[in-house]
């Protein structure tokens, strides 16, 4: 965390789903760097005593909270907002869990499942999942996003234009991230930190964890973006990719068929090497292992692969 | 290249599609290492002359030869070929088009079009492309497989669980790629050599590439594998991320969409930044930019992401 923030906005002042008549906590300048305490997307119902029967337990109204809006002084629809993530102070506590009728394998996983990770958040030194092997961090927020302009609270779960619980696991520390801004103000918010994701966030969940983040909230006026579109300062698997990957192929005439048999050969190929329960390898495929599609032309079939990072078993 | 091989498979000896009836070049022991001499995609009919009002006179009987079959001792249905893929000799001379009717935005793109690249065989320095930047080379086969067991001639467009045109990047030297055996002797043949490709080849080449392939067959008895999966000894993005990336986003309920949706961004935003014709901006895509699904769980949207590395125009 190199910059220091202009401003502290308080996990108190948090709301669920989007709505652009939630009133703004702050009104900003462009320019203006903030630090936001974020709860974890359980609204800060689990701790390191959780278990898989708390899933049941879960009020699921508090879930995902942001925190937030920024009213940012100038904004106007058409504009972007320049977002550079400065960076975050991690709490140290995690959670995955398989929530069912949540996940790409939903259907396969029925039963509730949680792992609760006790990292390190001065070293953020990789972290052990169960006796199996040790997954590196790489922290991010998992919800970015602004007010929609069509009025009434949107659930906060579907990733929108203007961003929202995008889940891209390299809107970590050094990217800058540009949102359309649909309303005056654009209202900024921010929430679902997350300690490691795969690309796909496979079954559902990261490593859920609290953590303070601090941005820069700038303006590019008249930029007309579609959706969300960022740049990363350098490359985005290092943490990961060091012993190479082990990767099952998907190969069908649709795209999420071929995701699903990717990732459930995964899981597959992690039982039979690592003696792990489907589950555990489904959630461990979650916080660490990559979903790419590596040709999407020859018609009619297309292969989506799933990279899972060997550093893990290292 | 750094093992040598006990056989090399001339040209000559290619087939169109697959069929287990095509007699074999050879027959091997498993752990022989094999030199083909692989033709590119166009089968030899494109040089450094040609031009994008080649395309409509390219024979398309001629297109994708494969340089085998191998018969491999000992191997039967229910085995996995192990195929370590030792390294390439590239020729030097690549082709990208656009074809009409073929690739991820056939819609958007109707007109042919076509880049020739000369890149230096000796050096693998990345390679110009037009006047907008140089794109990092990393060979590959992109059709490598074996001969189903359903008998008849089978299109060699479409990848398949016994591997064939599956396009994947990272089947690169030093990979290690299981395909599942259907028929005795597993019949090996490769092609389709690429000097570059991103994740995706989205539209529809890549630098398309005349090149030998050096490969150790060996076989996994009884491996029961679904479909190819594979090994990296190390990083696969090394060549292309050192300077990060830019990234533009899809979001929609339908993975496919949300693909277009970002590539066609890609080429507006390049485009938009580098004077680049669009077509042009599509091809750079295919050879050197990746598609990555960065959510697939937030119901109902999904998150596919283009991944554009900035080496490209440092």
């Amino acid at each position: 965390m190199c910059k220091s923030a202009d401003y502290t906005i308080h996990a108190a002042h948090h709301h669920h789903g989007w709505d652009h008549s939630i009133p703004p906590v702050e009104t900003v300048a462009p320019g203006t760097t903030l630090e936001f305490e974020c709860i974890d997307s359980a609204g800060g119902q689990l701790d390191f005593d959780s278990t898989a029967d708390d899933i049941a337990k879960l009020d699921f109204g508090k879930i995902n909270p942001v925190t937030g809006p920024i009213f940012i002084d100038g904004a106007k629809p058409g504009d972007a907002v320049k977002i550079t993530i400065e960076g975050f102070k991690p709490s140290g506590f995690g959670w995955t869990a398989n929530i069912p009728g949540f996940g790409l394998l939903a259907d396969q996983f029925e039963e509730p499942a949680m792992h609760i990770w006790k990292y390190d958040p001065d070293t953020m030194a990789p972290s052990l999942f169960l006796k199996y092997g040790k997954v590196p961090l790489k922290p991010f927020a998992g919800t970015i996003g602004l007010a929609p302009a069509e009025p009434g609270t949107h659930s906060v779960v579907p990733p929108r234009r203007i961003g929202g619980n995008l889940d891209i696991r390299d809107l970590a520390a050094g990217t800058t991230l540009y949102l359309p801004v649909e309303v005056a103000g654009a209202l900024f918010s921010i929430g679902d930190t997350h300690a490691a994701q795969g690309d796909g966030e496979v079954c559902g969940t990261a490593i859920e964890s609290p953590m303070n983040a601090t941005v820069t909230l700038d303006l590019v006026k008249n930029a007309q973006l579609e959706t969300p579109r960022f740049t990363t300062p350098g490359p985005v698997t290092n943490h990961l990719d060091r012993m190479g990957y082990e990767v099952t192929t998907g190969i069908a005439d649709d795209l999420m068929v071929a995701a699903r048999d990717a990732v459930r050969r995964m899981v597959d190929w992690l039982g039979k090497t690592q003696g792990m329960a489907a589950v555990d390898a489904y959630m461990l495929c979650s916080v660490c292992g990559d979903l790419r599609i590596s040709e999407i032309v020859d018609q009619p079939n297309w292969v989506v692969s799933f990279y899972f990072p060997r550093v893990v078993f290292e």
